[in-house]
Formats: C-alpha cells, structure tokens, sequence
C-alpha cells in the first residue's frame, strides 16, 4: 500500500468513465436545487482546531463501518491544501487498505482515491503530471480480497474535491494559486459526489454511510472566504465534532460547538483524543450529557509509528461512535416520519379546516436557510430533504437571506445573554431606545416622534384605534376630566374604512373592518363592524397594461374621458394627479358617503380613519388607487379625524419603499408596524405616532394614561432583530437590492415577464411591486375568493417544483425578501408562468 | 529587576496594611451585592486560545497608559495556575519597570505585585514560604524614579488573586491542590480588588485603568468548574479578545468571539500576533468592520530575548488599543448617561402616565443576569452598575436563574440559525410539534388535546373566547350550515366571570372583564362589558393566618358558624371541602345570581366561563376560595357552558405547581398560557382545549375553521424556548425547587417571616404562594387601588435597597422565578419586612 502514494493505477472503466463525466460536465453558478437523500448516515466532520484529528475519525469510523460487514462508505474532502503532500482521501485509503489487510475480513475490500481538481501548484506536484494535458486528477484504485470478478464486498471511495498546494487556508490558497470556486458551485459539486457515492452507485443493499470531512476549524474559511459553517450550511448535514483534549481544549471545543449550533447544525457525537488532561468531565457537564462524548488513546509521538496498534486500541470507541450515529440517523428519519401524523393529531392550526388536510400534504419543515424551507420528504422510499422558496414569505413576515439569518442568529443569542427580557415601562434598554430611534428616523422620519410597541399586527392597531379615539375626543371637545379620565357619557364611535381591509383578529381590530369571512357571527359573536366602508378604485395590470377599476358606487360620478390604462406604474403614483379632474372626482364621492352615512346614524361619530397603504394584503392582494388614498386623508385632515396607516403588510420594503406611506407620498398620524420589522425572526409590533396625540394622554392620573399593554412589551430580542433589520434592509452595502441612495429598492420583478402573465387567459390581474408578486386566476362562482380550492392542484405542482405556495383562495402570490437577488425571483417567476400556462391550457380542454 | 522573582521587598506601610485587611476579611458565602464602578475604563481580557498572547496584550496596554502620562493602572489576574513559575502578575510588573527605565518618562512609577491566594503545593514553592505562618501570599514592590517622599507618578498595581502550582486547568488544579473557591466568593474578592484599584485608592485626578485577565480560553473552566465566560457574566466588563494569528486561528478566534457573544459581551478590540497569514483580513470581514482588530508584530521565537524590542515596535498598536478602548468607554458612559432623557422623549411607555415620571426616576437597565438587573446609575459623579432584584419578575413573565438565562440563549441563536420563522399552517416543524407535546403532557395533562399558537395573553382569551362560543353555539343547537359557517341570526353570547378579573387588553379580552379602571369610555369607547361578574369569596393571610372572606351579597346567606380561619393554606385547598354546607351555599349563591341575570335579560346566553384559577393578578394579588372557583366549574358544566381558565399569570408553576389548574384541582374546556411558557425570553402564547371543542370546527368548508391566526403563529424561537423552560423547570436535576417526585415546588417563602409580615399594623393582608408573596398595605381613600401613589416613596427605597418593584397601586409584591434559591427569597423578603416596618412607623408618626 506505501507504494499507492500518487502512482496512477488502471483503473476499472465504470470509475473513468465516471471521472471524465466529472470534468465534462459544467458547474453552472446558479444556485440549483440541492435535494439530498437522507436514508442513509451522512455526517459531516468538525473540528474544533486544525490538527486535532479529523482524518484520524473519520478513518477509523470508516473501518469500524466497512470491517463488520460488507458496506459502502463514501468520504468526502472537498478542501484539501497541502496537496498532494497532504490529502486526506489517500491517508483515508492507505491506512484503511492496510488495516483491513490485517483484519482479513470475510470479504473483500474495494477503495479508491480520487481527487477531482487541483490548482495548477498542486497538479504540478503530482508525479504524473503532464503539462499538456487537461486533467489535473488523479484516480487511484486498490482491491483486497475476492477474484477478479464482479465480487464486491465492502467499498471505499475517498475523494478530494479541490485541492492546493501550499498547506494554508483555502481562501488564501485561492489566491496565491487560483482555481476560484464559488460556494454554490462548491456545494453542487458536493452534491452532486454524495449523489455518487449513495446508494445508486454503491448498491442498495449493502449499509451505506457518507462523511464529509472540512478543512481546519468549524469558521475557517473555504475557498471564497465564506467560513465553512456557513458554507455547508444550507445541506445542515449532522455534526461531528472533533473536540481537542490538550490544555486550553475545554474552551475552543465549547467554542466551536457554539458556533455551529449558531448555524443551526445538530452535533450528534464529540470525539478527542485523551492528552491525559480528562477535558471530556467538563464537556460533559457542559453539555449536560446530552451529547456523547468520545475519548481515544493518546496518539503515539512517533511519525513513523503507522498507527495500526493506535487503530487496534480504538476499536472499541469508534464502534460505539458508529452506533451513536446509527442511532442518531435513525431516531431522525423516524421523528421525521412521524411529524405529519403527530401534527395531525395535536395541532390546532390557524385558518386551517384540518379535515381539509390530508396527511400527505403536510410539509414537514426541517429547517430554513434563507428564502428556503428545506423540507423532509418520502420519495420512492428514500428519505429527501428538499429545498422549497418560502414564496408566501411566511405570512409576510420573511427577509432573511441565508447570511442575513446568521447575522440575526447571533444576534438573537447575544440579546438573550445580555437582556432576556425586562421590563419596560419607566424603563429604559438599549434595543428598545434603539429601534425607537431606527423607526422615527425611517418609516416615522418627517412626522412620528413617539414609538408605542406591543406584539403583533392585531395588538398594534387595537392601540392605533384606541390612541386615535381619545385624540378625536380631545379635538371635538368630548369632555375628559383629566384627573380621572372620566367622560360625562358614552358616544358611538365608528371609523371610517375600505371594504376589503383587514387588520388583525383580535374584536378591535376585527370591528375596524369591513364584513368579510374573517367576521361572520360563528367567527366571533361579538362583530359588529364598526366602520363606514368605503368600496375604493382598484389599479391592478392585466392584458399587458396598467388599469384603473372604478367601484360601482363612483361610475356614474366618474369624470368623462378619464384615463383608466397606463403602461408605467409611476404614472399612477406620480402627485401631479392630485390636482386632476378625477383628484375632484374621488373628493365628493368621499363626502356624499360620508353625508349619506351620517343622515343615516346622526349620533354617531367618524372617530378615525383607517386604511392599509397602497396594497390590501390579507383582502386579496388588491391595489388601490394611490391617488384615491391620499384624497381619503385630505378629506379626514379637513374634518380633524385622526388618520391611522396600517403598515403591518406593507412596512419595511415589502412594496419597495421603506414605508408605504413614502410610495403614496403622504403621512398618517398613527401608523402600525410589525411582521418585516424583526427581519422575519420573531413577533414585535410598534404603533408610531406624532406628538399631538401623545399629548391627550397627559394628565394628573395614571387613569389618563394609555392603559394597553403586554408582557413582553420591547422585549430585548425583538428590538434587538428589529434595529438589525431596519438597518440592514436600508444599506445598499448589505442589500444589495438597494439603490446607492437608500430610499429605493430596485424592481425585482423581471417586468416583461409580469406583462406576459398579465396576458395570459388564464390571469384576471396581475400586481407586482417591491418583494410581492400576486396573480389572481380567472375563476367564477365558487372558485373565486378566500374559501376557494381552486388553486389547489397547481400549488401542489408548484411545491413539486419547489415553490412553497399558499394562495389566498384563487390569488397567488410569491414573495421575497429584501434582499432576494431579482435572479432568484425571476427563476422563480418563470416557473410559475409555464405552471400557469399549462393549468390554463389542461382548464380550457377541461381535463383538470 | 530581574532579582524582583519572588523576593519579598520590604513594602510600605499602607500596602502592608491592605494585604492584612485582604487577608482577614472573611468571605461571606452570600451572593452581596456587586455595585461596580465603571467611571475608568475597565476591560476584561480574553484568549480564543491558550497561549496567544493575553498577558503580552495586558502589559502594551498598561505600559502604554502609564508612560505617557502619570496615570494609575490595575492588572488583575484572578486565576492563575503554573504558580509560581509561571505568575502574569509577577511578568507584567517586571517586563513594565524594566520598559519604564528605558523610556524614562518624566515622573516616577510605582509599581507593585501581590499574590493573595495560594495553594499549599503554590506556597511552598515560594522562596520565602514558611510552613507555620498562615500568609500564603507573596507581595513585592518597586519604585523607579522620584524621591522617598509622597510623590507618586505612575502607578502599576498587579494581583494575582487565586495561584495553583501546576500548569493546568483551575478546576484540576483545585481537584489536586485544594483550595476549592465558589463562583459568588471569586466575584466577591474581585470586586473587592476592583474597588481598592479604584480611584478611592489611586487618586482621583490620575487616570484610571482597570484589566482583568482570564486563564486560557474564553470557556475554559474555573476553580469549580464553572466556564469563565459565565463566571464572570455577572460583572459583563467589556471585552478584549486576543485572537489567534495562527494557520486555524481565524476558526479558533471566530468561535472564541460568538462564545462571548452568547453570554452577552460587548467585544471592543480584538487583537492578534501575526504569523504571516493574514487572518486578520478574515476577521474583518467576518465581523463587517464592527470590531476593531489590532495585529502585533511576530513574537521573537528566541525565550531569551527580553521583548524590549518587541514592545518597542508594537507600541503604536498599543496607543491606537488604548485609544479604542478610551472611545469606547467614554460612548457608553455618555450613551448611559443620555438614556433617561432619550427614553422620555421617544418612548411611548404601556401603563404610565408620562407626566408623572421624573428623569431621575427612569431606570436604565445596562443587562439582565438571572433574577437581577443590572442598572446604571450616577452616585456621587460616579457611573455604577448596580445589581437590583427583578421583583415583579418583569410583568410576571420571568423564570430564568443565570445558568438557565445562558442555556436559553444558546437555544435561541440554534433556533433563530435553523428555523428563523417558518410558516404554521398545515406544517410542522421540530420545535412547534415538541412544545404541543409537552404541554399536553404538562399542564392539559388529562384533559386537552389540541394546543393553538399565538403571540400573547390577550390573543390566547380571544382565541379561546371564540372556540367557546362555538362550542355553546354546537351544544345549544344554535344552528349553523357546516358548510359555510352560516348561522341564521345574530344572538347575544355574554361570559360569567368575577369581579376584579382581567384578561388582557385587546377589545374581545376586555369584553369579557369586569368593568375597571382599564375597561373605561376613555380607554376604549367600545368596551362594553360583556359579562355577568360575580363577587367572589376571597382568602388571604392577616393578623398570622388565613383568612376567608365573604362577599356582601353572600353574606346573608352564608352558613351559620363557618369556619373562617385557618392554620395552613392546605386546609383550604383541600378538596374534601367539596362536600360541606359552604359548598352547598356557594351552589345556590351561583344559581340564584344567574337566575336574576335572565330574568333581566331574557334573550341573553351564557356562553362562556372564564376565570383566573386561584390567584387573579392583574385585579391586586387576590386569592379567590378554591371550593367557590370548583362549585363555579361544576355550575357551568351542569349547564354545558364551556369553562375557559385564564393561566396566563398563574401557569408554569407561578402558583408551585405546573398550572393553578392542578392546584384547584379541577380542569378547564379551554386554558390559555403564555408569560412564563417560554421561560421569560419572548413572547408566546397557547389556547388548548379538549377534542370535544376542536370538533365543532370540523367541516366542509374552510369558513367552519377558526379563522384567527397571527403571523408569527409557533414562531420557531418561542417554542424553542417553550420546550426547554417546561422542561427545565419541571426537572429536580435542573430545577432545585422542584420536589423529587416532579409534581409541587417547596414553599420559597419563609412561612414564619411571611406570618409576621401579616400581623404588621401597616399590612391588611398576606398572599405567599409559589413564586408570589404579596403584601396589601393598610391604606383608604385614594390611597387604595390600581392609581393609588401610596407605596411611591417605599418602592424608591426598596430600589436603592437593590430590589426592583413595580406595585399594584398599594399592593407590593416579590416574584421570583420557579428556580430562585429560597436563600435569595427570604434575604429579599427580610428586606421589605424591614422597610414596610420602617414605613408603618413613619406613616403612624405622620412623617412621610
């Protein structure tokens, strides 16, 4: 075996023909779908230093896999430097061959080294080198045991994925040597090896398992100065952790267990090697014996030593290693199988009809990383883990690119450590001074000076309406005495509002808006809804252009000629329309309803104005006429009824601004926020006024005080995310969707390719703006509307395709971050138009 | 100075004094209180690893500020083993003299070095160790320059706190040498010496620098074991990290900075050696230039070189080091400093009349550790950061100790990595599924079976308020189309509920409390109080026993000769009580006020019970007669009204047991959690309820579901941290409160001390229970109730007592989390006890 050092052996036809495949084929940089098998153990090693022994576990875990019984064992170094000096695949293969020669197991052993691609440094150093030729691999083949033919018993394949000479962190090889890899084309090329060396290749029957070993420590860099945890991160393969047992050891394997459970990653065993100083006590006790921790024999001192007797002593730990890691895989796949069931009979899922459920469409979400669910699946018998574009942006609420989720990652630990929560009132905490200062310089900047918070969307407004009621008072002289907050008698307050709006589930906010499904009497008994709503002009683009909708109310009020298409958006957001004929239009419409109504309710009060920005999100994704807004509120200005913006859907870029309030150009008096504000970690909810309505609270009595509030008020976590993410979105130098000058996103949605679909016949409306793309399908009757089901067989082939949808009856929408690259979006996009093409085609043969 | 190793020099009077002062000062065993001064910089230093350089770094640094101008430095080593070959203390005093001779700096230095604390195997192998003398301490002293006089220049001050002889870890160390040392005694002789390097000591007009140098690694144990990182979070001093320059380091360094970032340190520099890899490139990036990096020249490999050249050359790092860390000091004082003002200018605070909050009686929280926060003030010019019990436990929401505090936030950046925020409906996902698991095998142990997210108190009553209806509505044949949730008309649904009660502040919430100061027309002008509220029997302790308490109109009803005082809480608890003619009273009481409730409103339904089991909080700490909240259940049942219990304040073992549930001993329909769920991180709530109620929402369309959802429904953090607190709190091995068979909490109060805090003149009643002891202070008129200033000037007092209240208008109250040590408890309790009788005898001399 000494004599396999980078001599190049015939190798069998199958294994060439796999190499040349390897170096024909094209990595392309697009991030592709990165579906991985989890049938069989896959482990990913760590290590807490460099040279605390990685190679030396993964060895002899390998022999304690392939010397039992005949199994497959695929090891993967995708970075090697040091080569060819260094390379861990050969040493994986040499000390196995060796040790398996000793052992003489019943049958035979086929183990090979391949290393993929080397800078041009390190293929120069190869024995065989040839300066002509193309190849820098080199193949190496060795069989013990068995005859010639297609006996195989157990196999090793060992490869090296890219390697460099000098003996430095990759990042660094890179650039003295070259040969750049990007990381999605490091992790498809790792994908594509573990594909290989799974079960199709090796056999189906025999035990397979798969490790792939990193390079230096869990955080140093890969080839493109990515660190390695991050690296590897979006596989979230299972950990093993090489801890390191030499003084100071305690600490950096603490250290970098830490680091990789701030990536989200399970370690399922730490392994050291005694050094006689018994580090494995206080790991234990850190970790509170809940991970199994792993002592090998010293290491002998000697370099010549060949390590066979080393091996012989660790028999005994790398064979329980192999069946903690048994048993860790195995546990997963179960809990994993299990999960719909489990769901299915203890959740209660919100705005779900469960007997609408079927088990099987259950997603069982594994974890996140970025704009990506990676989700578990059964597919011909083998356990997937399948990414899928969160294109519903989680209930709105996602930004997070995958780096941007680290970054909160830590942050989130590090709030928690310092804060955990406090207490609020008459308090004061940095995150939560923070945020305050964050929110009024941006979304509140030029009109907000107080920030009120509480948890979610629902709280916000309850507190909006309740801050805009008490300043209506205090306008129309409804007498307080301020000593105790007591009024003479009650009034019948109402707000003024838009069919079609919501804004939350909690009674108030479900009295501010219109009747829908949300608020029938077996929904809540206690709805009445208290509010004028007004049926408002709709823009959305169909047929390739941009419409203006009049609702039936306004048409025959309606100016003559008036302009109702237009092929840019700005157009219709352009101000210049306020002083247009139909800006006088919209201004009776508002007053005739409003006189209408109170001729109707004489005692009633308008006490407020509530409106969701620009776009309606929980009512269908419709678009209102910007112009048609920003008269509603001169309107309510003029009669001093307080305005609230309802920003809960639209705030923090999701229509491209930072507030939607920006895109209609003009300013409420209270506005709420929440969902995009954490950056889509975690619930927190601000309602943002001006001053003038902070100052009706003030009085001689707590009882004039604004008595609304929640425990976790501020909570540190929550303003903690929320300073990150305000910060963060708005950077061009962190998003990179950002103008230079900060105030605007740039348009993500490939708008040719909206047009089309606008187009298309099986498309009533299309709305695209900021991170939302929404299309409402043509439908009728039953099929139209929240509890349509119309939609349901093409979201089912979209989550096929790895788009995880959820319509809002037949109006489907992705939706992305703020900082998702446009690529990502428009990948995603074309993929719903061929979907929607095809349904539209297989709709009008009528073989759905 | 190279013959300062190790002899004793004569030293002057006053140092000789302090070290006999040091040494028979005992150590108290408590945890006192660590007020810390940080008007002077005072930075704690760090290694990724052993070995990089910290004591290096420590000596730039001290020789930097003390050569430039006369200034005062303090050097602390708290742990040092290796003793006395290896001393950091001993090597700064005599690298910095020999440093300060050759720069010759125009004034004089006086620098000195102590060894407080040895070992005997540490002592003996001191030149000077006598066996018999019981000083095991070493102190040597140097003056360079100036006369015999009082003139002092520069000053050095070095300590080495604790020495082991072997080069080891401490806790080995303390294993074979002894000299066991707790964690609460270590920070105690720490702050100790931190006060005497003061500015009391060293001057006031000289600068002032403080460092505190940890042994090995950031997590590497100390003497019991404890990690370093977390031994020393109480004080959270600002952090210098030495990283590492070497092939790995980048990795070691990383995982070193994020280890300190989850205990919620602020990392002001980081520093490395170089070894020509250019990691500090690596770092930058990584940290996104937040942190300053400082890269020292190569350290000469030679062990007989001096490093007189090294220093030399490193010197302008070391002046831009100490320039950084000036900055830095000298922003968060200011920033501390502005807080109080920033706060009152943009914070909207829950529940306070702004009016009535004075700047200076604005608490700044700098960090929280456990139970304590950790406050800045500015006494007497100086900036403290002063540690003061949380005792309203933070709106009721806190459960952590330190140890737990730390856990969680590892769980949290695992989860925020992993998840951020993944989707609920029709998913799952580990963390959402766990938490349902558990608390159906916790508190809806034998009754609930379905567990519904959401994001606080308030939205678990609404929640649970509409499941209940539907329920009445199923059971009552009010008839509903399953297919569309049609009902056929409006009916008028109103709760049973109790006086004093309080559910939360959203509309539905409040609609289902008794009218109060909170429910007002100027609070909400739609609250209407949608509710029959009963008076209800109370139980309390006064006058050393309990006491049971009628309402007026079950007064002339009651039974003649009742018991109405007792011994023991138990007695009332006890469910054999069920069966007495007081039972039978509080029957016909229940009866009888819901008969006269339908004769008035005829076309009224009972729809709903909802209560606060046991102890109703927000209403003023009242503790209601268990057999009338169990009779009451029984009522409504007999009537097939469903039961909602409000645990909101009580659940997770607020009352000693996991719910109040339990301790009443009866179950609920519907039960709503949320405060101490997650453990005391963020928010997250849960309505469960029985099959029986998930069943009626079972139908054809998706409008028969419950439509009420919040976006961040199951948010992957919350029940992360859900699914750890219910678990640990629930565990004898994590949790010492718990009994061993895992089912009851000990008594945390000192029942005696409680007794005669009871008969106190100025107390008219007593709650001690689980984690609550309330004490209602004697008082009329306006000074009673929730807007009463009464307890004002007692709580100022109590703050600068180190104990954090926020009462109830005259009702105080200690909340300690369900792991606080009794210990902790009682020394508080003590405190009020003390206070309220100092109060009571000023109020009865009318002095207040």
């Amino acid at each position: 075996m000494a004599s396999l050092l980078f001599r190049h052996r015939s190798s069998p036809a199958s294994s060439l023909r796999l190499l040349r495949l390897l170096l024909q084929r094209p990595i392309s940089s697009s991030s592709a779908s990165l579906d991985v098998d989890i049938s069989h153990p896959t482990y990913i090693v760590w290590g807490a230093n460099t040279g605390v022994g990685k190679t030396l576990v993964s060895a002899g875990l390998a022999f304690s896999v392939i010397s039992r019984s005949p199994s497959s064992f695929l090891y993967l170094k995708p970075l090697q430097t040091g080569f060819p000096i260094d390379s861990d695949s050969r040493f994986l293969v040499s000390k196995i061959t060796s040790l398996f020669r000793s052992a003489s197991p019943p049958f035979p052993l086929l183990a090979s080294h391949h290393a993929l691609r080397a800078s041009l440094p390190a293929a120069r150093a190869l024995p065989g080198f040839n300066e002509q030729s193309d190849s820098t691999c080199c193949f190496e083949e060795t069989k013990i045991g068995g005859g010639d033919g297609e006996e195989v018993g157990a196999r090793l394949v060992c490869k090296t994925l890219y390697a460099w000479n000098e003996p430095i962190s990759p990042h660094l090889a890179v650039e003295r040597e070259g040969m750049a890899i990007g990381d999605s084309d490091l992790r498809e090329m790792l994908h594509r090896c573990l594909a290989f060396g799974g079960v199709n290749d090796l056999g189906k029957e025999t035990s397979v398992w798969r490790v792939i070993e990193t390079a230096g420590g869990v955080a140093s860099p890969g080839p493109s100065g990515t660190l390695q945890c991050d690296l590897y991160r979006p596989l979230r393969f299972p950990a093993v952790l090489i801890g390191d047992g030499r003084l100071g050891g305690i600490s950096t394997t603490i250290s970098a267990y830490e680091c990789l459970k701030l990536r989200g990653y399970d370690v399922a065993a730490i392994v050291l090697v005694d050094q006689g100083l018994a580090n494995e006590a206080a790991l234990l006790s850190y970790l509170r014996n809940r991970v199994h921790v792993f002592v090998l024999p010293p290491i002998p001192h000697d370099p010549l030593d060949d390590l066979k007797d080393w091996f012989c002593e660790s028999g005994n730990v790398f064979d329980s290693l192999k069946e903690t890691l048994i048993f860790a895989h195995s546990k997963r796949i179960e809990r994993l199988q299990d999960m719909p069931r489990k769901a299915g009979d203890i959740f209660w899922w919100p705005f779900t009809q469960h007997q609408l459920v079927p088990l099987e469409t259950v997603t069982v979400i594994d974890s996140r990383c970025g704009e990506n669910f990676a989700v578990h699946k059964v597919c011909d018998k083998l356990d997937m883990i399948v990414p899928q574009f969160d294109a519903c942006a989680s209930w709105w609420t996602q930004g997070p690119d995958a780096t941007f989720q680290i970054e909160l990652a830590r942050d989130m630990g590090y709030s928690a450590a310092r804060y955990g929560h406090v207490m609020f009132p008459e308090n004061v905490y940095e995150p939560a001074l923070r945020c305050a200062e964050l929110l009024l310089e941006g979304v509140g900047e030029g009109w907000a000076s107080r920030a009120y918070y509480s948890d979610n969307g629902s709280t916000a407004v309850e507190i909006a309406l309740k801050m805009a009621f008490r300043k209506f008072s205090f306008d129309h002289g409804i007498a307080v005495d301020s000593d105790n907050g007591i009024v003479d008698r009650c009034y019948d307050f109402k707000v003024l509002a838009l069919s079609g709006s919501y804004h939350g589930d909690t009674l108030g906010a479900m009295e501010a808006q219109a009747p829908s499904s949300y608020t029938s009497f077996h929904q809540q008994p206690w709805y009445s809804g208290r509010g004028l709503f007004l049926d408002p002009p709709m823009i959305f683009i169909s047929d390739g252009v941009w419409n203006l909708s009049f609702p039936d109310a306004f048409l025959s009020h309606q100016p003559k000629d008036e302009k109702i298409r237009f092929h840019l958006r700005d157009e219709l957001f352009c101000q210049t329309r306020d002083c247009s004929a139909l800006a006088k239009c919209y201004s009776a419409y508002i007053s005739r309803q409003l006189s209408q109504f109170f001729d109707n309710c004489p005692s009633t009060y308008i006490a407020a104005l509530i409106i969701e920005p620009v776009v309606q999100g929980a009512g269908g994704m419709q678009m209102i006429d910007p112009l048609f807004q920003r008269t509603l509120v001169r309107e309510c200005r003029a009669r001093r009824i307080p305005v609230i913006f309802d920003e809960v859907f639209t705030g923090f870029w999701r229509l491209g601004r930072e507030s939607a309030a920006e895109l209609l150009g003009c300013s409420p008096d209270v506005a709420c926020f929440a969902k995009l504000m954490t950056g889509g970690v975690l619930p927190l909810a601000v309602t943002l006024t001006t001053e003038a309505v902070f100052e009706v609270f003030k009085g001689g009595s707590k009882l004039m005080a604004l008595l609304h509030g929640h425990s976790y008020s501020a909570h540190a976590m929550g303003c903690t995310a929320a300073s990150k993410a305000i910060q963060w979105f708005k950077d061009p130098c962190t998003n990179i969707n950002i103008e230079p000058e900060g105030r605007k996103m740039k348009e993500l949605w490939d708008m040719q390719l909206v047009l089309q679909l606008s187009s298309l016949n099986g498309v009533s409306r299309v709305i695209a703006i900021g991170t939302l793309c929404a299309i409402e399908l043509r439908a009728s009757g039953s099929d139209v509307g929240y509890a349509s089901l119309y939609a349901s067989s093409l979201v089912q082939l979209l989550r096929k395709d790895g788009i995880y949808m959820r319509p809002l009856g037949n109006v489907l929408y992705l939706m992305c971050g703020p900082c998702t690259s446009p690529d990502i979006c428009n990948q995603h996009l074309r993929n719903v138009y061929q979907r929607i093409s095809e349904f539209q085609q297989s709709s009008d043969k009528g073989i759905r």
